[in-house]
């Protein structure tokens, strides 16, 4: 059965409306005025070990992009891929480098990155609005010595739980939605009902545009920071109403690009990020994980994404792993 | 009940022995001449649907040091601890830097680190013997465009699966066993006796010495390329029979050190990492988690470690989740 | 008066004709084993102060490109535009990072750069042929520690003398040369006598193209690594014949590209940098230089080129400056 | 004959008497609203053609420490030495890397440090007081993105000129002053008499300590951020009445450490660098140049110093080169 595309979006959102809509899902002080985890906190211990439950075969799925100068990254605010250098390599030992060493021999690395060059979680430190982030802390809590409230480091031992597949690309019969498509609140719903699975308090929501399988195929172009398919602001009230703890896609920037409204930059980050407290996961590979619960049929699963405690870092790369 | 420490590591290791036993731990071949898995191959989809199955709470425990300039990290082996970077921050917002974007604000970074600077798995590509690494590869596959076989990227999908923790400071009664103390094979068939546990194949063993934590107290001094306790060659046929998948511990290179031998540098990787095709994984904070397993009595848990893929890497850096 | 353009270079030009050239052209041994100098021995204190003494207004002029994400790398063989970080500054200092200390606020910063990303001198550990650097020394000499011998360090307190531009763009009448546009020796001889200028024993000769304004102009596209103007290999026997000290010009690869035959990759890199000992001065920005040159007619000066002195590395960045 | 050393600097200084004397020292505006020069306007092309023709024998001395893993820098103030990692190296060319390439094989290298890691002019911007750097720009000049106003890179055509040498270590007849010990105006005068050389308008003033020379063969220490010999506060008024352009010495902060004031960080770079508009260079190598003016008693020469033009850096690195 075929799904009538949804149209390049173009409804008139005015930044009165976007802040409306914020208002309306903040939740700041919900979890005291110290609380740096947001909605994370909907992920209960009860939470994690109904998830655990839902592993059957056990099959591990890895929705991370590999780490290497192949990358999306082409320099757009000021992003590049990672650069990885050896410190110790074949050569060197060849050469007699460690001939001070008895017998064995070893290699040694480093890396070069941006913390948000491939598939990684947004920290609330990461967004600002009116000079606040998440819980209404202020510009001062982010200088060069990194963020002092809301750092990645927070939430080092969650975001684990029960992650729920919204594939609208395969809902929509299409290899990729086109950049400027949106996806709205209703279409979520819809495509949960169609794949059989409910959405609800502390999931980890991933939602596949199919835009990134897409755009490697293509070369990247401007895949990181470019137009793109993605959440429409439509789309903020599904996710605040159901509780869900943080949400995650195969796009850079989870919502649709252009932005719905010239007024704001980004408003769904206002909406979900800054206001709701739920934290937004970018560039997840999703083709693999989306063509097993296909064949399956079943679209949640465990998911093990915790971040790398990177202290006071506004966002960090994992390696988000999905057990069936 | 005081259980008597382990002298001080003194028995007479000759290179010919650790070769031996080495060639009696030799796995190479034993899943094809192509495999770059190892011992990781005992991780199938079964156990890792029986290590889910250990979820009874729910609750979640890192295992990972915060990625910092506090990490233990002080030039040894031309390491250091990670250097962190913002390229936008609050004072940025402040003094107008995106007063072109409408309305949003953003903070940005960017890491530098040896990817074994903190908790982290060797990739097998990490350790030569006589010019091979695991499974008989060469030193030309390891060269400044990092490793074409055995990279850490090989293991994004794994990693995940059951895991025991041995909890040898509790075991012996102290908070943290001194440099150069060793555990061998009985004291880990004890240990895991006294608590109830048993180790088997696939299993992902963590063994905590108590030594990260009393290091840390004490500003870390040369804990990164020191003295250190360890598991000592005769813990390796415990190792290798279990078929276990992957070995850990709460020290920077997993075996007791000084080494054993003055023969040769690091024995142990030797057995394991280059023959038995076992990752070692190095600097695993376990302390929450041993507390953790004292107050319940159950060692054993869901572990989701699995190492985030940088191509051709050698060793990665990963947050290692314990759930239980 | 016009001058006749040189035709894209054409002439057939084998490997072993090349390897001819640079064996006829070969200085190794000239100043002993251990040499690590080349011809920079050329540039003797005499020579050195009869450049001085060519200073005759005290015009300061600065032959380096800006390091900075604005500069001319695009990725090519790996090389990226240098990265700037702040550890502290404005913001940081406002937001209090500093209030500890009575009084005084400083600002910090770090760079990230390949050392030949922008002005540079190639060091002889640069180019091998046929497993061999200048004077010799083989492929081990360069590890991942860097140069063991003719490491950049070695020339720190050269590369200061008599400085000599020749306009090529000038003499041809045009802004820039375009790519595969090829300079030999009877036009570098005759823009010289044009020019009333002789070039000779230990100079540094700088050679202009135009091409280096002319990219930055365009928005550089693929000025580095990509096809240029340049030096051809019938400019060898000029430069060492006349015991030039060293060559440098405003393109990225001093020689003309593509190259003149497809059997060897950059051939004067061969003859000049690894046989005759004749270090490669590459991305100079000469149209300041240029413009003053034409305006008193005095194609000579002081030069301080001196490296910075990074210990092993296989070039340098510095900042080349001319003194009339 | 030998002369009295300084008593360690006991005076007491008040933050108000600090305030008074960078008054009376203040150039702000002296060159108009817009400049970023400061005391570099005093090297006017006929001072450097002065500073030229003191060249006799074309000696080239370079006064640059090595750049390197073996720097002074100890983690203080979040300094590292520098960082440099091969990109290709013989071994890569052994492992057959560049096989595609015919004939020619190439090695390439980057480096990562701290801009002030090793020998350096400190720019304007490096320094704040009361939320103003020199000429009054304020902190919001001064972001993540750089220094907007006097970057490194708007003295890429300066700091070359007539240097003089104060050798203070050899007038004091030790081999190096020790942390605490302080230079004052009337030394610096007493020296350059007993020297026999003048110190005016324009000049690049170089103060030797002998304190680097000391450290490092003591294996640095806390040469790097830690007590130091150095110039005094009553220092100022001899650099700020001769019109001196710059002042540099063999320490890691140009002035006595400790502060001669517990009221104040550094208080005579709030006089000099803040008010005076006078740059400051760190970590010279004198030795070798201070043999040599020993040698032949000519304590004047041509100093070309010009920093590497990174754009908005508050301090960069170079090679000075002294040409006698």
């Amino acid at each position: 059965m075929a799904v009538t595309p949804q149209a390049v979006s173009s409804e008139a959102w005015s930044r009165r409306r976007v802040e409306e809509l914020a208002e309306r899902c903040r939740r700041w002080g919900q979890w005291g005025a110290d609380d740096q985890l947001g909605a994370l906190n909907f992920i209960d211990p009860a939470a994690v070990a109904r998830a655990a439950a839902l592993v059957q075969d056990g099959r591990v799925i890895s929705c991370a992009l590999p780490l290497d100068g192949n990358g999306p990254q082409n320099g757009s605010y000021g992003r590049t891929n990672p650069i990885h250098h050896m410190v110790q390599d074949g050569g060197d030992i060849l050469f007699g480098a460690q001939d001070h060493l008895p017998g064995l021999r070893y290699t040694d690395d480093t890396i070069a990155m941006p913390l948000q060059c491939a598939t990684h979680w947004d920290a609330f430190s990461h967004i600002f609005y009116d000079g606040h982030m998440y819980n209404g802390y202020g510009l001062h809590e982010v200088s060069s010595s990194g963020a002092r409230r809301c750092g990645v480091e927070q939430t080092s031992a969650s975001l684990t739980g029960r992650g729920v597949l919204l594939d609208i690309a395969r809902h929509r019969g299409v290899d990729s939605l086109a950049p400027g498509e949106a996806i709205d609140g209703a279409e979520l719903a819809d495509c949960a009902q169609r794949q059989g699975v409910a959405v609800g308090r502390g999931d980890i929501l991933l939602v596949r545009t199919g835009f990134l399988g897409a755009s490697r195929a293509r070369g990247w172009g401007d895949y990181a920071g470019g137009d793109a398919p993605g959440l429409s602001l439509d789309s903020a009230e599904f996710v605040f109403e159901r509780e869900v703890a943080a949400v995650a896609t195969d796009t850079w920037g989870v919502e649709v690009r252009p932005n719905q409204t010239a007024e704001l930059f980004q408003p769904l980050h206002l909406v979900l990020l800054v206001n709701a407290g739920v934290m937004l996961g970018e560039m997840f590979d999703l083709d693999r994980l989306a063509d097993d619960c296909a064949q399956d049929g079943r679209y949640e699963f465990l998911l093990a994404a915790a971040p790398l405690p990177f202290t006071g870092a506004v966002g960090a790369p994992m390696n988000p792993i999905a057990v069936k």
